[in-house]
């Protein structure tokens, strides 16, 4: 077994998917443990340290990478999986933000009326006992709420030369911002450059459904992932696999466009691992198929269209790349 | 226990919320045990029953009612507890329908390219196993898939002296289409006019998130329900109170905006109930609520924002209207 | 000619279209010479009249009518030419509304933050120069914009039983806002009820494309428009014709749609008056089409098609429908 | 005068804004001849050429450009002003393009229908007569249409270290296809990275409002365009200046976002250049502005909000930047 540590240093950290060299190169194959920062990049720390202070455009949301993954051609899809996501503090954050969220005016959805108050709250993270604690900030009343580590932005370089900020997810991954991501998934993404140049970044020790108030429970976290190539099959947009669900995402505004590009991804693929119709699949994915929402606030919304395997008859997507994974999965976490 | 029961004859179905006389008058405290068609009115039952064919608008989804409930009056809600909701036959159909759907152009996302295939897909529905069996109708594709009966349409008549079609959810109620309505759920309504004037229908064995192409597992249902009214009490958009979660739901376009009420109304509903500021409640409802998806696909699309009570330090809305008909609905299922 | 004049009592305003009988019965080729009152039923008068605290929910939009056409049944086009639109006072009236507008978060743009200040507006209005006067209200900013008198609400009885609030636009008309209705138009309407049940309110002295704030230059107009009817043949959306151009509305969220649906219309209306391939049509339409905004602010958005009849070579649609009314007009005008 | 020609290799254009260096470098006050290609590079000349067969993605929409000017650094506003706009050819294309446009299906609003049928139109271009020639592919139907000469894309290098692909508008400018950019007008562009690097492509010879089938009558086109510097100044999003309006741009979905971000913009900017209070000014805008639309087609759609400088009392903003390139262009053209 392969396996690669990677702390990156501040000024390593990545603003953008695309348009900057690899901080490093691993094989397929390879575990890689990384260390990612959180979105505010580790400056919120008190109440006082409101975001539009500490924090300078467009220095937000950093990812830790990319990493060129040898063999990587546009045309392949890389693989993903996430073998665990453990918050790295016992603390972490949230914030209001000028002009941020789903329920303000902001640049985009652009309003007359002044900010909302921006605002710092501060979780306790109870690793052992697997929870986080909120605590209102007017006011005595508190609650733990389950841990559950996730991460926002997972993404490779874009196609047609671009470079995106990591704030914005689109059909190279980015930040999706869904809770779907957790430890036990395989992403797949599409590869659009020679190295595919992957990061990971923007922890969250938990969230809701569209992140309304357009920032999860932030945290820096311990991740560790292992890394694999599929040769000569595209992904167009990025998609997950646990032991129970095939996964769609869609990135784009309107939300019913996100919906859209998801549940289309969703028939399409499910047509081809079936050999279903497509609208025999459209049928089936109507009545079988969740629709958990990303984000709600990012420059793009996200939607996951995601379907029980047992309703497909238990696939084997990607030539069993999943179940390979975890099995790798299973070997780094007995043997480490 | 006052019990009525009540099965509409065919020309007694209701196609508009508003606009039409009572069937029926009921005390709060009521149970009424009802029959409601199918969305299709019945008339769909082979593979031949195109609905293009065999339906005609605007005499589709169709519900029964309105029912008026007497003492309620503008500036009350309703409560509206689905104690059962049963397949009334051991069939079900779904379509797609030209030009309706999540995935095609329509009539307001208009387009010039011709509509896709109507198709009908029949499902056997066994009430034993609790299950629904998908039938592809190209090829030898089959699957079982839980049943999980709810009813797509309930309301109330709108306020304005506006008449609505069944098909179109707003703050009034109407084809909501969202899974969470299923039995031991309450449904909260704030009432319009004198009497109230719920109506319910459009059954399904089962949805997915959206009803991506139009329609889900649709059937006839024999549904018992329980009527309550809280007196001076208002609910700007219809709620759901289950044991475990309270629901806000929201209906508009574009979807983000179904969204944006939806989430707001639970921001505000969560600091009312736990005494919370107003951004202490937006940042936890941030991290604590799911977003199921309703409908994408209707004339409004709806969406619900659900959370724990439990994360609310559990809280009794409605003055424990939910617990009460919860006790009533008891007491019915164990003495009838 | 037959004319005839209304003057609508108090009581006698409607505030939906649909679900009221009508106020007076007009053969087709009769002038009606009409009043309509502001948006805010004359209620809006000085600084201190916040529409808030003067109008009450729902009796806001007053229309004037619903007028029955003799012979007009489903299927039928009414088409209504208007020979003149006259503001009725030396003042017009302009304000904010809590949550109304493009430029505020609304009832369904749901937001937590607070309002835009309740703010009224008046304007002189000069109807001999043609202008009116905008003074500002804090400091001393004055100026003249040209009097482009028009109406923003014009509709019939929906269809499918359904009764909707003035404010709103749709299939039927109602309250579309475009600036395009102004005196020497004719507009087109699919009739859906016996009658067809057309009401007009809602006058503009002029508007900004989208009236963004939420209102217009609001005033009561004097009103002389021509009645006809097209017997069997159906109109999708309302339509509009001068001496240069024919025009598409469409009326829906997101805006996008509206713009769909506008262009949609002229796409395939322009295929039937020209006999060009739909494809051919929609290239011509790409180039030759203008799309001036009708409103971003109401319950649906509003878009408008407008393409020069020369671009068309000069089709005459509905057998010359607004070449006849014109003659009319005409008459009237030297003969009143 | 400083003036500089020139006529980019092939190999020389540019398929985004931001991510490659310039091809030459220009100070403030300079005249700068350049040549553009068309938006399918040229490669579209007849019937046979479909553009998914002879233009490869992304090599789509080709700007000249970049050019480094002098001095400019981030938080200035460059000023371009277009002193002429003139196809190069005696001949334009126009065409659809599968799951390209706004009346089809594409690659955000999925949807499952086939695409349109791919088709060419050919354009007779007459420089004298200033028209070009419309004639239908189906049929014998032609008409001349009024040759109005504009750029589609026009921007800087944008902010975030990021480079985005030329067919898409956002705050840096690109792709925004307003019939607005034409010849007499200025650009106003924030400056995000030293030297600014602008670029200037995808002429139009003229083109409707929104760009419905996604493309336009699309020119190779000599441009000559005046440049000038504005230190210290920012400015948000693209606008425009002409002799007698301002213009605000703005670039977003779904399109009523677009329509929020150039109508806020012009509300600001209306306020500032004339000392009016926000709401004052959000008034005035209200009832004086129109609202041309872009696109409705590409990555992000695009609104203008326009308003007459004579309702605002005629300021000269910039500092009288659109006057002095007026006195410039008029002396270019009379030395030339």
């Amino acid at each position: 077994m392969n396996v690669v540590s990677y702390q990156p240093a501040p000024e390593e950290l990545s603003y953008t998917f695309g348009g900057r060299p690899a901080v490093g190169r691993v094989r397929p194959g390879t575990v890689v443990e990384l260390f990612t920062e959180d979105c505010f990049g580790g400056r919120v720390r008190g109440f006082g340290d409101l975001p539009s202070k500490v924090c300078e455009f467009p220095y937000l949301n950093p990812v830790t990478g990319p990493f060129h993954v040898e063999g990587a051609e546009p045309g392949d899809t890389l693989a993903l999986h996430f073998i665990s996501i453990e918050p790295a503090r016992d603390w972490a954050v949230s914030t209001t933000f000028p002009h941020f969220g789903a329920l303000t005016g902001t640049h985009t959805t652009a309003m007359l009326q002044p900010p909302l108050d921006e605002v710092v709250w501060l979780y306790e993270v109870d690793r052992e006992k697997r929870v986080v604690r909120y605590q209102a900030r007017r006011g005595d009343f508190a609650v733990e709420m389950p841990l559950d580590p996730m991460h926002g932005t997972v993404g490779v370089a874009p196609a047609a030369s671009e470079a995106r900020m990591t704030i914005t997810p689109d059909a190279h991954g980015g930040n999706m911002d869904t809770p779907e991501l957790r430890a036990g998934v395989t992403v797949y993404l599409g590869v659009n450059v020679d190295g595919a140049l992957f990061s990971i970044g923007d922890g969250h020790c938990r969230q809701g459904h569209g992140e309304v108030c357009g920032t999860a429970v932030e945290a820096a976290m311990n991740t560790v992932v292992a890394v694999d190539l599929i040769k000569g099959v595209t992904t167009p947009w990025p998609r997950l696999e646990d032991d129970l669900h095939i996964m769609s995402t869609g990135s784009a505004r309107p939300l019913e466009d996100a919906y859209r590009i998801s549940q289309h991804d969703l028939v399409t693929w499910t047509s081809s691992l079936t050999g279903l119709d497509e609208l025999d699949a459209y049928q089936l994915v109507s009545q079988g198929a969740e629709a958990p929402v990303g984000n709600v606030c990012d420059t793009n919304y996200t939607m996951v269209a995601k379907i029980p395997k047992a309703y497909l008859n238990t696939p084997t997507p990607y030539a069993s790349t999943h179940t390979t994974l975890r099995t790798l999965s299973t070997h780094y976490l007995t043997t480490r």
